[in-house]
């Protein structure tokens, strides 16, 4: 019987944390996803914003960030990497002049990523980016549920005229019939809209909208199992965005 | 039969949020409240502080940072400017050497402002401000309610020997008449004082003081419609002070 | 006889500095640039910036710092509001998702804020601009001076593949013809490049290139003498790119 | 009959609150514990941190911002200054080059501190602190019990094969037998670790430690009544690491 | 014979520089200036200012940053401490809350600081404070010279129609007739000005006025001659302004 | 005849400048020194500094900020990666509880980096680690020159009693005999000193000390050929402190 040797972070009694390579999680790097069962991956992209920039910095401040982490999460004694083989494959080459482009880019680069059942973590990145990702997940694995935490419903029908933006990547997946709708989950949307019924569009797609002011004074656990009796078993996309923190946090 | 033509936010399609005026919510300016059934009205000064200045930036400030604002509430389907005519009228010119004429400048602009009958709007600008408001309010309308979220009861008989100041408002007004002592409510008053007794001043005039300990842990929709109750339908003043929020978010 | 009355800077002692609207240099607004002998115009735009973005905010940020300025110059005594209608005319609405597009946006508001003979005083936004800028303005005036400081040259062939960038205006502006090449000079360009021969480009078109290090330790009034020199009595279009700085005052 | 004079801070309306001495809470300073039932005292330290330094600034920027602080609790109505003599005795001189000497420093210091029943309120400085005052407390009042609330558990065996760093001041305790283990609590720890179990070691000493998922969405007043039945009568020391804060106000 | 021992700058190596007192470059305090040859003071005030505040907290800053300054000049090898006994006295209790009482407090207080000698170094505290201390000063000494190195002249009529603000107090004092008009010097002014000759009112007094365009490309040393030459052997008072180093370091 | 594939930076055609790895200058990383002409290695050290600790972070800042740079100087048109196989070989592993003990880890580390001949290019890290990369460097090569460019001699005694320390590392050099004396050049020291001949320690030893005050208002272009004479043809090891700018852009 052999032992596959999982990588693992590198240890704060062997590389100080303030040295060494700023890796996600200090993990080891490989140039692609070849062999491992999940991958961190960055997309520094924020030409899809309608306001404040700066996510372009957002994987390589991730990755210095994360190196305070260690490998066991205290609460739940979970131990992801005893069982895993995860790297950090570097950045997607994004081109920042071009959005349209970038759709593209992302789509060919996730497409390369998932094809041997490795799992991403994607690094944002602004939220443009989950339409790309989830086209080449349903190429793969057919229409996804989604799991999605923020303060927008990032549906609109356009901003300022253009189809592709950071407001529009649910509306976009929907009608690219990428998303299993019936298993689509929106939490801790909130504060002003253009419309009133902003948030009824999704819920008329079959999605479940959760808006903030239900999650306020009491712990979220009932609603984790509901969220994992609508997903069942099979595959899901998460994302969660910065924002749906309070503003005194995560200023927009 | 024609439709009045409220005053809109200029939308984010029309102009990205990050350029055009920074007025308050994007909204059209107007230099009078002629007109208005609200307004927004800047107070910019900060010579009222005893510690930390800065709020003489506070109404430029708060306008920029409400150019992410949209017109609906998403929680309530509050839609404020499908009946409602408002405009940002600019700031109050304040002779910033001198408070106690200060007092009077804000008074003689808030008379002006409200002869009408337009509600204002004020982005101060420290609590200082709200004595001479009060004055004018009651002039046009009596004595009014008072609705005061802060950390500090705002009560001192004086400071440094001085009658007027940000910690003497709310005593000057009581002094004054200008407030209807049994429908004022101070809300979330806390930390330390000069005097055991503090809060026990504005208790003795008749108002209802909520320490903050009574707001932890609990939603405070039941407290509100106390409030309510207790304000019944005549005019109130209400103020909110930013350091009732947690000090880890707003430092004195 | 009648004097024409020109806009005036609003004064400190008519509305403190930090209070009133933040227009450039605080003086009034207006629509379009009907009228006008000059006007400052913002373009808020950063997408064509390949690192720190940021620039979007330019305009705005440049009219709030601009508050503290006053009408005349100590050193030149110049007076230009004595003899100048100038306005602040607001913001070009660029689509901020669409890089090219902008391009065209910029030219057809130039092509309209100078068809009557206003210049324009453009706050930017990242250095792309100056593309669509001279477009329309050689349009009415024929190829123009350039008077370029800066730290970079701007005249890569392309940036990640594409045409249009912050870094490729000014070969975009030499191959439309807008340029008068025997009239331009660049001015502080300086560092690192892509290969050694970068700044010999424009001098192989006609540019004169004033490389940083000649600009060190001396004034620098007898090289703007030759700058008169050359440019003559015909029209030039003047950019300054704020890298021009040293990095330790303007990081990149 | 003589009233004991008790210091006091200096008061708002005696000296503006950003001027005179920065002590703690604007109290008089002396240069021994002498005459004292309590004193604080500084320990500004952070070469035993393992990742972002800076609590040496830490006694001299807590001071500034005591400065804000009035002597009443507004909740309790305590008022520690009407029966407590308290001084600002400044700080200890650590050697800021010698981590193992700084230890030594600082139990002498403390030893000379409680000598004659003075209460030492430290500001700190990184944790490896606490290892060095309870040795000197233990040697005048025997093992004491401990409050500890932080993210971290503070008892690795060694840090980078060092016994004495931030990370191990209570192990090196529990073994220097100046912990009376089964009064000991640890409240809020928290996050990721080098291993499932780290936890357990302090619970396998006899201590009490209540991971911070146990604190969420409830008031902490009956756990604090637990408390202070294991603590008992006898002396106690407690301590609270900045990071038991949630990471989005104080990072860590 | 005996020597007089003279105060000394706590040194590194008895209290490391991030710890002890932050007085002015780490000097004992003493309540008066009685016994010493000069003594730092500070005037914690900024209501003065007509836009940026904060230089309330000047007097505190500098005093931290103070922390590093070690006894002995380098360049010249002058040793102000081996002849010159020196303390920090602490800081005037202004009332933040009137500015024109403010003049008043602040001239009492230095008519204290000189009566028996001790020349006073100002920590300020906004611009307005040089009117009342020379008012003090030449109650003692007569009219003195002035050495003025600032951005403005700070000679205005009036601010906002009031006379004492911080761009009155050079009008002012020479109202008073407390300069001695021929010793006068400013350095370094600069900028814009409401009017192309508000620089010709103080030559008209008679100060020489070195506008900063003459301080360029070179060493100052050859005017600091002509300064030393102009102010005699008769008393003077020095006041340098922030604002006169350039904007990139010391934005306005 | 085959061509040596240099190393060469990662353009910013092929990632964006704010994605991919945060190597030095975007240059691939080795583990080792083995094969390279010169190599970028970090010291992530500030244990020995006496006020401001931070240059732990200086590697993983330097990096990052590095990848701006592009491979050819266009003031020189030099052009080092075409003649030179250069790369990252990440930070050396100190203890950071124990700063004598990090002497030897650096030693240690830049024996094995110049064994076969490369050439460190060392990313600190606080200056005290000039002393043990000469050591390594006297090993192999014998006494050194040194051209030492700071606002501060660094040839301290002692710090609080620590023959290690940022201040001390050139006289812990001399002392060990690894500098050639004569060949020693300190550039731009300043300021303010426990004595007023600190300076005359080393130029007794036979270094030449250029204080600042003979570097303003002028080209160094002279000194540095008279540097280079000095230094002849034989080894010399090169060190810059940050500090040696002005502290208006680099305070202490």
């Amino acid at each position: 019987m052999t032992t596959r040797p999982y990588n693992q972070p590198l240890g704060g009694n062997e590389m100080p944390r303030f040295g060494g390579p700023a890796t996600m999680m200090r993990l080891p790097t490989q140039p692609t996803a070849e062999g491992l069962d999940a991958c961190f991956v960055g997309i520094p992209m924020d030409i899809g914003t309608s306001n404040r920039p700066g996510t372009r910095f957002g994987p390589r401040q991730i990755r210095t960030e994360s190196c305070m982490i260690r490998p066991y999460n205290m609460a739940t004694r979970a131990a992801p990497f005893d069982s895993l083989q995860v790297a950090d494959i570097g950045d997607v080459a994004i081109d920042t002049f071009n959005l349209p482009k970038c759709v593209d880019i992302i789509t060919d680069a996730y497409r390369d990523i998932i094809k041997d059942g490795c799992k991403p973590l994607t690094l944002g990145g602004d939220h443009t980016l989950s339409y790309p990702i989830l086209r080449a997940i349903a190429e793969k694995y057919g229409p996804v549920g989604l799991i999605h935490v923020d303060a927008h419903a990032d549906i609109n029908e356009h901003m300022f005229g253009e189809p592709i933006a950071h407001g529009t990547p649910f509306r976009r997946a929907v009608e690219a019939g990428v998303l299993d709708t019936k298993r689509c989950i929106q939490i801790g949307v909130r504060g002003t809209g253009y419309a009133a019924d902003d948030f009824d569009w999704p819920r008329e797609q079959g999605f479940r909208v959760v808006q903030v002011e239900e999650c306020w004074h009491k712990s979220l656990t009932p609603l984790m199992e509901e969220v994992r009796a609508q997903m069942g078993d099979r595959p899901v996309y998460l994302t969660f965005d910065i924002d749906s923190l309070d503003p005194s946090i995560a200023p927009g």
